[in-house]
């Protein structure tokens, strides 16, 4: 059996020393001010074991990470109905692109790129009743932890500097792919991202992707066949133009924010979220990306 | 236990019946002729069981599969040194497009499209005594089968009109990311592309990325990180700009080449081998991605 | 010495016949209902001689042509400085495309794309005190007619329906390069856009760019490197992504618009504009293309 | 009247003093071997009178504007069927880039990117009886002036460095759009690179198209409309992605090649040719675009 606390305390320890720990995002000043000597670590199995190490239990900004979670409700609802809108091939481009876009008739590329979770939220915007509480409830359903909310602060800023997202809600609309008004849209949008998480809640949250989409309390909320799609796309998706090299690299489906946090599962076996602030050149978890690759080599495990 | 048997013979079944069946390579006379109708399957599972339906023991040009055994042979002889000269990035492109190439200097996006694969030709032509002698030993090694060989009507045939490779090649050569002679590393290319097997041998050549990088007969080609990355690169790169609806679709790892086979993975589990020549739009074969999907749909079976 | 009257008259004849008049925009309303039979034609020339043929005194909206006029009044007003914002390179896409944009930071390629006008229209708004007001005053100055003026029902329609030139000025806004409000700066694009003329307005408005940067009335309004520089933006970059087959074609710098109107003038000589709501499958006026190739063929006239 | 040759003078003196001389190109050794320092400048009017100052006559190799006159031969044989094969706008890329031929489908832009040239030069071919020899003989012709001739260590190198138009050429290939065989096409294209004059014999061979396609002794080449389309390529693509710069400076068709060269044209009234090694970032001669602004800022003479 595989002793993940001293593997996580090893890899938390070497970690420690790292001189280039990446640069923090800077469009806003709630995270540009974020200690950028941060690291957390947490690991749930199959059995609820957990690990811990570092600042697990630290609040951070969850950011794309919250796309995962943002599709799955979606795809809980419409199904297979939402690929008309959405493709599922990798881009090939930083996160933020829109030139892709254009070239394929307003249909993006894959629902991890910023249009395309604009567009799942454009589709939650439609279906539910109170969107911005009922996403909330789904995690707090998710998560068993209803402690977990939106920071405003953070919405509200990413929405005073948020001109491309603007941008890529309004190209939507202009294809016809935005049903609903962009500003109602984008500050649903803006919310979803600013919700705040420690690495333990957020390994609870994505528990459902490594467990056949059945929570902790054994309520199913996908069915294998979502849970296969939503993995596949994090795999090939999750990680903007880095994502061969997160398969490549550590082998298992995963997704990263540009709060530093990384989510990651290995089904049937652990979800793993990682968190620290500074960012790579790609705009992923500089520390994040090197910790699960040392989980993954000294374990031998991943999909792969 | 599943019943791989039974479940095989039955997608036979019903593949019989599908009357779109995609369209057989027109390109060269020797694919051109090939019959529309033929399709077969063949499964090895980690317990060396073999499971075969339809036309597995029927002989068919292997084309870019052989970009995963040359590969392969590659990375175990220099190993990450050849991350130097290509990439591991999905490049969203149709897999002889030339574009991305340019503005990625001369760095192919990643070793299963065509200029990838003629960087990875070009390094074994450099390390390997008699390239396309050891190339084919390496391949009887895999398979313990010495009968497989080059068809090489069909490597002239590719010669006479590979015109996008040519040019291809003299791109790399305006890089300086092909070191050899244009025709000597195309030569190679060519041949490794005309190889001929069936479902069985190439089911037989694939062993090794479902079996931590051993052979049948238990010697070691690739150690486990090796096979972790050759795996992540069919799942991430596997089907050109399609990779992401396989990915999705099937979730398995795989290579799909244009004589109309597919060589798939279930680390641990199984190798799968199917062919059908008709071909989709985008250059991958019909029915043997519609027997995957209902393979791993029926077993629910997948690395996700 | 040239007969334009007799010419103009044939070529108007001519066109009448002619079945395949192109599509008339539909986007709002105020276009879609012009009548696709409309053909105007009306020259000045450098001694204010006036030919006349068709519908030339029906107004109609002027649309992109008014981007020679925004851009000529900034010209006036910052020179040089423009440059530092805008580029002077054709696009070789059509206008309102956001791609090439990204991949040059924000720097529209020149200031007859959207992205390149809104960067104008910005300048404009930050250095005119009532800024939808004193252009007008400058057109009126140009034509000595102040019956110009906005349609505000077209501006209207711009609006509601401007989500692409909302994506663009919001991207602009993200590179730092658009420094006013994006719904003011816009308000004053979409008023600028309403304009209404008829040909012969629109051929005085013209004068100045052949006659050294001189209206009729002797005012100067732009000095001869800054005629010259306007002079070739409309040629590389007067029409979309047909600039160089109007410029093989006709042989004139000009500038069309979605409203079915083309302005060109040939320096020293005389200034025409066209117009004829329906367009070809660029975006630009089928007829008004065909009347100046008959017009510079027949009369053996133009720039080369 | 306008004392060319006191102006010429002054721009050869005050071109002297400039530091910043651009640099040699050195894909080849009889280009890098050039002194950078090198400056001339020839001009011819209409009424044949001539105008030199500095090097103008010192032969270089005329590369790239050798295009101007292929394709000059090339119309005055197959006239406007050419268009069939080769597009007329701009590029907006650098001469040697090949993705938007891929975009597409073989038809390159404009006949001044390299792949159109090796269009028209596979046409030239197929319609010559001695293509070298011929296409000599028309030169000679233009020029009147039989010692202009290839030079074949230049032929030669641009042969063993030219991986890029062998790429070129065997794309087109692919697409159907080379019917003569790769090595004979090119083995054209090469040698005409490789002419060299001097600034007057250019001069010269550029008379036609400020004459109206009749040469000094009166014979015809082109008819009207054929020199107004060659010049409106000039202008709209004869200095690669930075043709618009060039025809907003200087206001003049004109074609430059990499051998520092840059020959112009001002319809009815002069021909010009500068030389100056060094390029710009751009690949066009640093000085040339220096003198040619002067040139026609001082005269206040451009086609605007």
């Amino acid at each position: 059996m595989i002793d993940y606390q001293n593997i996580i305390n090893s890899i938390t320890t070497s970690l420690k020393r790292v001189d280039d720990r990446g640069i923090v995002a800077s469009y806003i000043p709630e995270l540009a001010s974020v200690d950028v000597n941060k690291f957390g670590i947490h690991i749930v199995d199959a059995d609820l074991n957990r690990f811990s190490s570092g600042d697990a239990n630290e609040l951070f900004s969850i950011q794309s990470i919250s796309k995962v979670l943002s599709l799955s409700k979606c795809i809980s609802i419409i199904d297979n109905d939402l690929w008309k809108r959405v493709g599922v091939e990798p881009s090939g481009d930083p996160f933020n692109h829109l030139s892709l876009l254009e070239f394929e008739n307003g249909i993006p590329r894959n629902p991890f790129i910023n249009a395309g979770a604009i567009v799942v939220a454009d589709i939650l915007v439609s279906h539910l009743k109170n969107p911005k509480e009922d996403f909330l409830a789904f995690i707090h359903e998710l998560t068993n932890d209803t402690s977990i909310t939106y920071n405003e602060k953070i919405a509200q800023s990413e929405k005073d500097t948020g001109f491309r997202n603007i941008a890529a809600a309004n190209l939507l609309k202009s294809y016809g792919n935005l049903l609903n008004d962009v500003d109602t849209v984008l500050d649903f949008y803006f919310h979803q991202c600013s919700i705040e998480m420690n690495c333990e809640q957020l390994s609870d949250a994505f528990f459902i992707f490594m467990n056949h989409g059945n929570c902790q309390n054994g309520k199913t909320f996908l069915n294998i066949n979502q849970v296969k799609r939503v993995n596949a796309l994090m795999l090939t998706c999750g990680f903007y133009d880095e994502a061969g090299e997160f398969a490549f690299e550590v082998g298992l489906p995963g997704k990263s924010g540009v709060g530093g946090g990384i989510a990651a599962v290995l089904p049937n076996e652990f979800t793993v979220v990682t968190w620290s602030p500074g960012l790579n050149a790609k705009g992923n978890s500089e520390l994040g990306m090197k910790a699960l690759e040392q989980l993954t080599t000294q374990t031998s495990q991943s999909i792969f």
